[in-house]
């Protein structure tokens, strides 16, 4: 495997390139029983899908995604589950210009050296474009999540460029293109989003995404803890720099006292941890933070060389958005959906039958609440 | 596999409690040839251990390791390389205390949950004893790395608390005992460990690692990205709560114009990628920043539940570190070498014969600078 | 992953059921460079198809696959490599019959009790239809091994029911609808399968496989030798019930003596072993016997029991082979090829770089024979 | 990974060669709350261990297990679980004339290819002293298996050269150190093997294991079939040159009438198929065969080549038996255990939560003759 699979027992396999004929995916080891429909991914990969503002790239396919396999009268077989989305919009010739020289901050030269040749065609298989096979798997699994364990996972733009937003209206990140949760700081976004379109130039944004309702208990303690597969998962997306759970870097600067969440017989006094400790689930809220580079492909001219190695300029044309994080919330929801699937089999399978005389403290307070 | 088994070629599976007879691991898929002693383990496992300073743990065991198979005549032989370090001094007595009671910010409670049972003794499998052979196994790859490749990996601390520390003379981090790369600011560091020991507190830390004449084409472009996989190894380090490459979470606030690393025939303008783009590595220097949380076992009392679930208080008495990033280096170091390791025998394994017509940049550099 | 993917790293993900839209697979680690059109597939597809013979199950369709990624401008690209079969000829209502009852000798029932629903319709992903996507991912992998190693893989029916073939002409096996190596018996068999239809009944039947021109070194010495995983590929194809190597069977009844493959300059005196020692091949040629259990779909009427556990009669109608072995020669040859080029990847990544003392003395055989 | 790891989910990781420090193996994935103490698993080891009979080789070590970690107030904790056992009769001087041949039969040659280096002690690494960790580690699944399922493996030597034997009394196969089923022939086995033994020559065998209480259910559909993983396992064992699941090889003389178990709500009418169907478990018994070549060690010379190609007789001293299937039953014991184990926590993890409506009836079969 080249590394196009994600996930031990819930296993995500995706292909396709940016202006092939299709993207797939094979979804393995969903349990059976599940009701699904195409219109349960579709709607994942809608949210996900350009053209819904003017900053985000203009590609008009629908984008309709086919259920292939491994559902039987609406519901799940256990078989794997194959999903087809036909590329019907592929606009090859706006990239001819790109054939021979390497736009930088891009994978064109990576690939280059890696394989010897590349698809360039929109960046072939480096293409954003590539993930929305991952927002379908993920609906699945957020599906079954939701439906199995009430377990909802959801996501906001937390920052772009300057300006900080807080999730003062988390549900209204998805009325709004740029999944931004205070809608009264929407007409200052646009600007500044206009500002950086006329400049030719482009930001980077941070997007948190949370899960409440996970059960304690998910993670293995060493190497594939939790967090280090949620790590895995988000720093696999295009353009992501940095992955940060619960406080992230504020850590450094924080004290033990601080830092450390007390434990009540009511609940956790406090979530710095995010959720995990240990690499296991605490059953606290999940919390992770996202920090997505300015999209490289801007209209500035820059230097980079040609596939000889000679010096050439390159200026970017066809369609760009102005920041990649604008979009990347429900690819952040669907990766995270994906990893607590897979650790949620994966604690099944060993630890099926554990009873705890320890109560689930976090549990307890959900059900005060409610 | 419960993951205690990192890398796909060059894998790596420790078992081993903290206070239970021996921790051991086994490194599998290292190539034959590669001379290996038990001291090119130990040099990495001393820079380790405890006992260096006043402000790290007080673990007297020599921490001798041994290896049990895998090298033959003085070479490796292409079989699996058993390692192992018995534990000679294990207090478990320390931990009676603990036995009935979760200590806030560690595992306990965690592993309760998932296991309905656990090994309390010293963090028993949590422990940050478990590192040691991440330590050992690494000390392997980056031998190999060395030998093979000139690749050259080091890391320093670059910040703890609110002191922020610059790699003025990177190699003086292995001349004392906080891996602090300027040494004129020992003095203050010190005070600073002092003043929080003496508040009975602690501190969180942040990592500095990095990779030297890494070759281009490392890492997998989808799932496996290096940096994914980088990001997956280093957040599975105890206490670790971000990882960041290259210029981290600063790129949100940055320009595309200002972020893209600009390519001429003379190597890459800039670094901001921190070494990779889309996932492979670009054949710059790989920057990667760790932030540890500030230790949890402190002496201030705190809030917890007992075994069924009642409040009671806690107190740390034993062994602990005022700041778990101060020992961190060396297992970063070992982590980024594993992980760098695996991606080197997977790139031979596809694209062994790859010839790129493309000339290597930075190798260019390179040896117009020898 | 729920056992859909074969292979470490040149892995094949499959899925599909009998009377769904399509079959599909994702063939992944594929070296770049690679020329590869949907011709290549189509030939070894179009062996394995039905409607060749009178003995074959009458289906219809074209079985036209596609490549909707990895390859740009008729080459390997390194990036996954996605394949499609739609189903056209899918009559679903000719099994509705069997909707409530279980087959004996068929899946239906262990379906049944392991995912607690199935879809029926042709023995939905229990279907022999399945391993058209086998074959289509063993097309690229013998095609790679071929080009770079002048490995040649082939196969026959060695056996149909009492009937036992000497591949007295292995190329003749290919211009017959039942891979018999010897055509003077080609009469004798079709008199052998008219007769055994009639009856309403089937036949078992043994093919052999063998791969030429292997290099020395393939396999690894433990758990995954070569072997190993030849006959874990092998039994993973439907009606097999033994994989032997080499001699197989007959061993038991040898002395060391007559075993005992002895080594001279030119070559192996012999291969009892059947091309492998201790799990890595010898350069010899590989040999593999795999035995078919008859069809378990006949005509005469059964005992079996209903969803509810009552019993009831069952008679098979609908397309079926008398002999399930007669058009498992592609597929065995493609298991093979999958097998070889993940052991060939693999042992590139470890030994990529190995120079043995030693002469290959089944190369020199070679030689000297050219 | 070099191979040196079997199982998904319970995973067993071993080293060790024949003639170095130690043997030891790390079985993660274990499930917490098993009772466990090295005396369960030196029970099988002892059984394995040589020295038991005139025909087993001499070497007198005790071969006793450690538990290094994994086991808390003697229960496993769901932490991997670290096996050693040292090595303390080496006798490698043995082995100095062979240090520069290799002898026929064995893995000489082909790990000199492979590697261009070996551990010629005894065999190294692909000596049978190797399986002593399979047996440790199969014990453990042995033992979650017999607890939690009534599942209960045994086995025996169906077949050693000429001689075939019934399993009359399969419990007195553990009475007698040939695993012999039949003690009535047990002179006749005796004679046998002193008059090979006396020819300086060895004999082939043939092992049958059995599970017995296996639920329906366990196997993934395709390539991971339970019946294509237990061939993995099986042919992974040293010298195994066959195997077969039932009936085996003489299902190609049979037919589709004779061989298809008929579904009654009694349970199967019969048992050909060898307890699986489609690749998951019927619920009936579970039948293996393995054919084991003749021992390649024996004392009549024979030709082979040195380390530099030139013709060489060799002739072999030391420890050898007449006959390696002679003790293999508790390691195929083991590996179907190890299987098992690894399928049961695989069909828990996706289909944990599945109900059947069809009754499972051998299980009723079970319960009727109880």
């Amino acid at each position: 495997m080249s590394g196009n699979t994600i996930g031990r027992l819930f296993s995500v396999t995706t292909f396709g390139e940016s202006h092939g004929p299709a993207l797939g995916c094979i979804v393995d080891g969903c349990p059976p029983g599940l009701e699904l429909a195409e219109a349960d991914l579709q709607h994942d990969i809608d949210l996900r899908r350009s053209g819904k503002s003017h900053f985000v790239s203009q590609r008009r396919e629908a984008d309709a995604v086919r259920i292939l396999s491994g559902v039987f009268e609406g519901r799940t077989t256990g078989a794997p589950i194959g999903l087809l989305i036909e590329n019907s919009d592929a606009r090859a010739r706006d990239y001819d210009a790109l054939k021979d020289r390497f736009r930088p901050g891009h994978a064109d030269y990576t690939y280059q050296q890696k394989y010897g040749r590349r698809d360039h065609r929109g960046g072939g298989r480096s293409s954003a474009r590539e993930t929305v096979m991952r927002v379908a798997a993920g609906a699945i699994a957020r599906k079954y999540l939701a439906q199995r364990l009430q377990l909802r996972i959801f996501g906001y733009l937390s920052q772009i460029g300057p300006i900080r937003l807080e999730p003062l209206q988390p549900a209204a990140a998805y009325e709004n293109p740029f999944f931004c949760p205070d809608p009264q700081r929407l007409p200052e976004l646009e600007q500044l989003l206009w500002d950086i379109r006329g400049a030719g130039d482009s930001l980077g944004a941070r997007v948190t995404v949370c899960a409440e309702g996970v059960p304690p208990g998910l993670g293995e303690p060493v190497f594939d803890k939790l967090d280090a597969d949620i790590a895995h998962a988000m720093m696999g997306i295009n353009a992501v720099k940095a992955v940060e759970i619960g406080d992230g870097v504020a850590v450094v600067a924080q004290r033990g006292s601080e830092h450390r969440d007390e434990l009540t017989p009511a609940g956790f006094a406090s979530n710095h941890a995010g959720g995990m400790l240990g690499g296991i689930s605490s059953g606290q809220s999940i919390l992770v933070h996202l920090s997505f580079k300015p999209t490289s492909s801007i209209q500035l001219p820059g230097r980079t060389i040609d596939l000889s190695g000679r010096p050439v300029e390159v200026v970017t044309t066809g369609r760009h958005d102005p920041c990649v994080g604008l979009r990347a919330t429900p690819i952040a929801e669907a990766m995270l959906a994906i990893v607590l699937m897979d650790h949620y089999l994966r604690q099944r399978a060993q630890n099926g039958d554990v009873v705890s005389a320890t109560p689930d403290i976090t549990r307890r307070a959900v059900d005060a609440g409610g």
